[in-house]
């Protein structure tokens, strides 16, 4: 059974570099060369089994979903993610698992130049803590307090992807392979998160429900915001799977989609139509004066979800 | 019992301000301004219950010592601390354990001038992990690939001390207050890094046991080293509750001192002494040809330690 020095070294040897490494894993800390004219970001997520992911997902799916949920807070800032370090328990010293995961992790971090430089391995209920640096100039990212009365709230992607797959696993059912692709390995919508830089007034990652993460916008913001049930955007595999009320209740309250969801001013609805890069923008809403989060349906009469999101606490 | 948000918002509400925080606890991430004339220091480390500290250990106690072993992680790189992030797993939501718990961390945070600016709360077996940051010159650094031949070898304190309470609280027998302090309560030898650095040629912090430790340096460095056991520095705890054999093991092996052991040239023997700052600087030992570390008694015969280290695969 390898030691924690030799996981380190499997770690190690797999590892990219980045020229603004000045010293990587291997010594009691990294150090790192920050741009003078750029802030640092730093994003800090962990998963837990049981807890944030199936106990039958596959080391590589594990390995780039905790990746994932990081780069996505730094997506959600507006930031170029730079470097990481990882922090791995596991039951027992494992390497064929690591390999699995690195698999994963590393195809994300390679994905986005993002060098692992740093962390550690220890024993322990498996659990996988990541920290996430970024860069952004100063003045350009996206905060949660910048929403303003009258601005458009959008989101990126499609909603209720991944709720929709863990709604399936939870009942032991047919399982998508589409919906199920959106729970085991979100894509952080990075680029749209740096094209957005300097076009949105405010934005955050959709991880525990559009309702409530956008309630923390509006919180942050001292508004309001009303959302047309009817404009989510929608997969075809989720419409397939659920009913209307099921899928839109899915999409208004499911985590874990990573997607953004953000807000602007109506002026530049061409311009953020404009970003693209694969990635479809959707107008879902507006910021209004209040400080609730009201949804209406298609007669704009009051629509009620009936879960307002995703709390850690719960049971999976 | 409080949801994920409120304990968060718990949290927020003791965390320290600097000035360099542009944005703290409370979005998708922190943005942090790093001056221009500093490199960036980034250490993370995981305490898992049951593996790095005993059951019944108090919750202010794991919080100084989680971040203890990441500023010591700081120190040993010779960088000043300066913000952290913290991702905290419980099995249940407990704001008790949590005002606890960040009694202790704050206490250290707040000696050392580290703000806390960010992480999360999850539920799962209890586990806490920190990532800190440090801010170094270029070039000042104290790394472990700096070791030299003729170097002198030192360690800051005393050793072993924190391996006495374990081996205590293992043997269910006398626990020695003095000892359980060294093993709850490290202190991170910050200021002695900072001090050290300029004047050092290598560094590393004692988590693993000196002689693991030191061959990591050596080993880094292409060196070997000779370590006299006579010159160990010893507390009047740890004399007094084991004998010769036994202490001499313990300060050989014994992880979780945080003490540093640091290389430097015959020639900065004066200055390092008056580094000063209530630490005892103690010469153990030198740098030699080759590539193993060896140990010596007083007479010059090889000394043999019946353990080599501390690795966190080992059960507790």
């Amino acid at each position: 059974m390898p030691t924690e020095f030799a996981l380190i070294d499997a770690i190690a040897r797999r590892a990219a570099a980045r020229d603004d490494v000045v010293l990587g894993i291997g010594d009691d800390a990294a150090i790192l060369s920050v741009p003078a004219d750029r802030q640092l970001v730093v994003a800090m997520d962990t998963l837990n089994a049981g807890v944030h992911f199936p106990e039958d997902s596959l080391p590589a799916d594990i390995g780039w979903k905790v990746l994932a949920v990081n780069l996505s807070d730094l997506a959600a800032m507006g930031a170029r993610p730079a470097w990481c370090t990882l922090s791995l328990s596991l039951p027992a010293s494992d390497s064929r698992w690591l390999e699995g995961f690195l698999d994963g992790f590393l195809a994300l971090a390679a994905r986005h130049g993002v060098a692992l430089v740093g962390g550690d391995t220890t024993r322990g209920p498996l659990s996988v803590c990541v920290t996430a640096h970024g860069l952004v100039e100063p003045g350009r990212s996206l905060r949660r307090d910048g929403a303003r009365i009258g601005d458009d709230v959008w989101v990126t992607g499609t909603l209720g992807d991944a709720a929709g797959a863990l709604a399936q696993w939870r009942a032991g059912g047919d399982r998508d392979p589409a919906l199920r692709e959106r729970l085991d390995r979100p894509e952080p919508r990075v680029e749209s998160g740096l094209a957005l830089a300097g076009l949105a007034h405010a934005a955050i990652d959709v991880s525990d429900g559009l309702l409530a993460d956008l309630d923390h916008v509006c919180s942050a913001s001292r508004v309001g915001a009303e959302i047309a049930v009817g404009m989510l955007p929608l997969s075809p595999a989720l419409a397939a799977a659920f009913d209307q009320g099921q899928h839109r209740a899915l999409q208004c309250s499911g985590g874990d989609d990573y997607e953004l969801c953000f807000t602007a001013a109506r002026e530049r609805r061409d311009d953020i139509a404009a970003t693209g890069a694969g990635v479809a923008m959707t107008r879902v809403g507006r910021i209004v004066a209040g400080e609730a989060v009201s949804v209406v349906d298609e007669e704009g009469n009051p629509w009620r979800s009936p879960r307002r999101g995703f709390d850690h606490f719960e049971p999976m």
